[in-house]
């Protein structure tokens, strides 16, 4: 049985080494490589994808798996060898129900869909794109034909990243929050333009500043490193090896918030148990989860006041010719506005979840062929005005605006706003913990926040599915009344200050 | 024969794509990692390496290989398919002599030996070092008896750098160096010292100066970047994604002719034919025809005076302050001194192959079992002094300044030599097809030059042996004779002048 689990081990840790080369290919073409590689680098990606995915599902990790059914028993069901066996059949037994060929066609549709998508935003040209979005969407169709009925067809997509959550609880959250959002909005949005917020900002002080915070939040030079790209992301090659991406324009400081977010991000990864180093089970849990982490510390924490508190005198320091007049109560006000906007990854913390509620509505009706692709434009903007309250001008800033369609990703944009609702369960949670934790982030003290949720959710990476996780975490459930009571608390208080 | 050959060229190509994987993790890890991710990463990179490993040595590629001959025989020599077939069976043949085990051991000393020389050069502590010289040259013994017997055992190392090629040969070329060089260094040696080279050298502005002129040379900004490390090196991820890397020092300009001679390695990469990308063949020939392109670069072009003509006066603008009053024939005689000195990688044109030549007669007798490890710093000081004039105060700067033998790498050190001699050869033929390559090149113009390269020798890659390579070039084979011309004439004319 030692035997066993030891070949068991070594098969799936030689499968995430393959999969965090992945990552670091990716990181590294978008970041590093010269732009003429992309062919060849396409070519290596796909070897790579399909060796992992070969020799996981290979019947003799199968057989591994069953064998080791006894051993998994007899232990304790958190306990890190119980984890690796039970996770490890889960992904497997998905792995194995979708065959080769279509795994090849979605990523060759996801690949061409891409390449259209950007031409097609390029010219506002939707027509042109719909082919490729029917195509994703056949194939998903398909994909989701490969695993047993579920309750809707959008859950089988969803499971991708959410594992165990169903369609229906995703609709509950979000039938709360669509109202409370909708209603909350109209009191506080607010068209007031602050000069002071167009800089400009030196970006080389941009950076200094942003690596300032972060260093305090636990980027250590000798385990991270942080560029610049187009479209931030996190990517990790091991727990000691984070990669933040990130941007800066002169007229905006708004992007130090998504260097904040990409550290988030790092900080779930950096914090998984190294025990877990090398096996499926070293990763942040979900897409929810991890997006948890991003907005917890983007937003809860770098957009509260008592950061601010800390770092705004440091921010004066850094841009004095900017911020020498400007008061702390208007530089937190100023970041913190509310205003209904096209861009979603510009959207503020109140309005942003709208932007995925209107996206979840769509992705469903779309799946289950109640939504035509050839009038999805006109339901997107007439949903988008609804909950948003302008009209959208153009396709480039509506339905085209985001990449995940092109390349048939379906069921991802829900955990962006489940993430939101998750993030304030925690804080709220940890704030019992540590009920001076305001004080603490004023003082520039981040230690035993940063702890805190290392121990209780860092250090767990994947060992158990979200629902457990979060019961672990916080004791309950997903849950969107915490949010709710944070966003009106916050966004009254402004509003009426 | 053709779905055969097809089958080939898919499996080759995988193998192939995890080896420039390899060869990029490696850059990153150099050039851009977190330090603290390393220990991760050999993992990442033993599992890539024994996956590529066994998917190369797979029975079925043999058998490929073998009902391929008819197809071989059918085609051209010199055809991109033919080559394919006869230089993958050579490769297999060698890859299936060696048993994993012996290949693990080799991997693991290798990795080991490197750990324990960083730290006995450190401690310039020899004694320390020795159990993992002894263990490496045991294994390396091990590793020769895997082949068929040979006429020296040295054979077999060489045969991996320099396939086919002989001890015996080399020892011809070197034995009628050796005594050309020491008669020369004698009579060209110079102690003068040039205190405009200890700059200042702003290094930003260094970079800009460095890509100006490999900018020339064919580094297009889609397919190539540069950075900063600390030894100096070429990698490629494709023939349109070439990094290099140097390094630079404000006291310091000669670090620009590193950049230089990595430029050269480089341009041989990306004019490999692209008829041969993700093949086994998509690469530079051999190690010597190699390292004679990156120091045809660096020091025929680089340090020539046609050149000097072009640049020196872009590289006055650049930093005047320390070159307004240096004349260009001052300039252009103070990065050719010849001065006997104790770094290999820091000596100058004409000194460079003794440092080689010494190790390579040390490599032999160790291998051999003639010389101890025990009386290795003795044989290494007494025979130093005696080819470049000048006693060895310690071992650090002495027989454990070099990194090759900490990893097992013997019997790469004589290609470096090698290297100058053909570089020479080729320049010549070169000559021969371009008689106003000078006046060219002191017009800043090199494409006629580079395209000859090219043409000539790049664009065939690893399709034939280096000895056919050489004969299909330059006519001939190897050739110490006009190395020797070249370096009479050009520093017997620094001398005398």
């Amino acid at each position: 049985m030692r035997a066993e689990f030891a070949e068991l081990k070594r098969r799936l840790g030689e499968v995430h080494d393959l999969a965090k080369i992945q990552e670091l290919l990716f990181w590294d073409q978008t970041v590093m490589m010269p732009p003429a590689g992309a062919a060849v680098r396409a070519e290596q990606l796909t070897t790579i994808d399909r060796i992992a995915h070969e020799r996981f599902v290979d019947d003799e990790v199968g057989r591994l798996l069953e064998a080791l059914r006894p051993y998994e028993e007899s232990l304790d069901y958190d306990s890190d060898d119980a984890s690796l066996v039970r996770v490890a059949r889960r992904d497997w037994g998905k792995a194995r129900r979708v065959p080769p060929e279509l795994s090849a066609e979605l990523t060759k549709a996801a690949s061409e869909g891409n390449e259209a998508w950007v031409q097609a935003r390029a010219d506002d040209d939707y027509a042109s794109f719909r082919p490729w979005l029917d195509r994703n969407l056949e194939l998903k169709r398909r994909y989701i034909d490969c695993f047993d009925p579920t309750d809707e067809p959008y859950d089988v997509l969803l499971d991708d990243f959410e594992p165990g959550m169903k369609t229906a609880e995703v609709r509950e959250v979000f039938d709360r929050l669509k109202p409370g959002l909708v209603s909350l909005i109209g009191e506080v949005a607010s068209d007031e333009e602050d000069a002071f917020m167009r800089g400009p900002w030196d970006e080389e002080r941009q950076r200094d500043f942003a690596l300032s915070v972060i260093e305090r939040w636990g980027f250590e030079r000798e385990s991270w490193r942080m560029d610049p790209t187009v479209h931030p992301f996190e990517a990790s090659a091991g727990t000691r090896d984070i990669r933040l991406t990130t941007r800066s324009s002169p007229d905006d400081i708004t992007s130090l918030f998504t260097a904040l977010h990409e550290c988030g991000h790092g900080l779930y990864e950096r914090g998984v148990s190294p025990s877990l180093e090398r096996t499926p089970l070293c990763s942040g849990c979900s897409s929810t989860l991890h997006e948890s982490q991003s907005r917890m510390w983007e937003n809860i924490v770098g957009r509260g006041r008592p950061f601010w508190e800390f770092f705004y005198p440091r921010l004066q320091g850094q841009f004095p010719e900017v911020l020498a007049a400007v008061e702390l109560e208007d530089f937190y006000r100023a970041v913190n506005r509310v205003r209904p906007s096209y861009i979603r990854v510009d959207a503020d913390e109140a309005t942003y979840s709208l932007h995925i509620i209107l996206r979840f509505e769509l992705e469903q009706e779309l799946i289950a062929g109640r939504l035509s692709t050839a009038d999805l434009p006109e339901a997107w903007n007439a949903r988008f005005e609804e909950y948003l309250g302008i009209p959208v001008p153009n396709n480039r800033v509506g339905v085209l605006q985001d990449v995940h369609w092109s390349g048939g990703g379906f069921g991802y944009f829900p955990t962006y706003a489940l993430g939101n609702v998750v993030s304030v369960q925690i804080w709220e949670r940890l704030r019992e913990d540590l009920p001076d934790v305001d004080d603490q982030i004023a003082a520039g003290e981040f230690g035993p926040f940063g702890e805190w949720l290392r121990t209780h959710l860092y250090a767990l990476g994947r060992k158990f599915t979200p629902r457990e996780t979060l019961e672990r975490v916080v004791g309950t459930g997903i849950d969107p009344e915490p949010y709710l009571r944070y966003l009106e608390r916050k966004f009254g208080a402004l509003a009426t200050a």
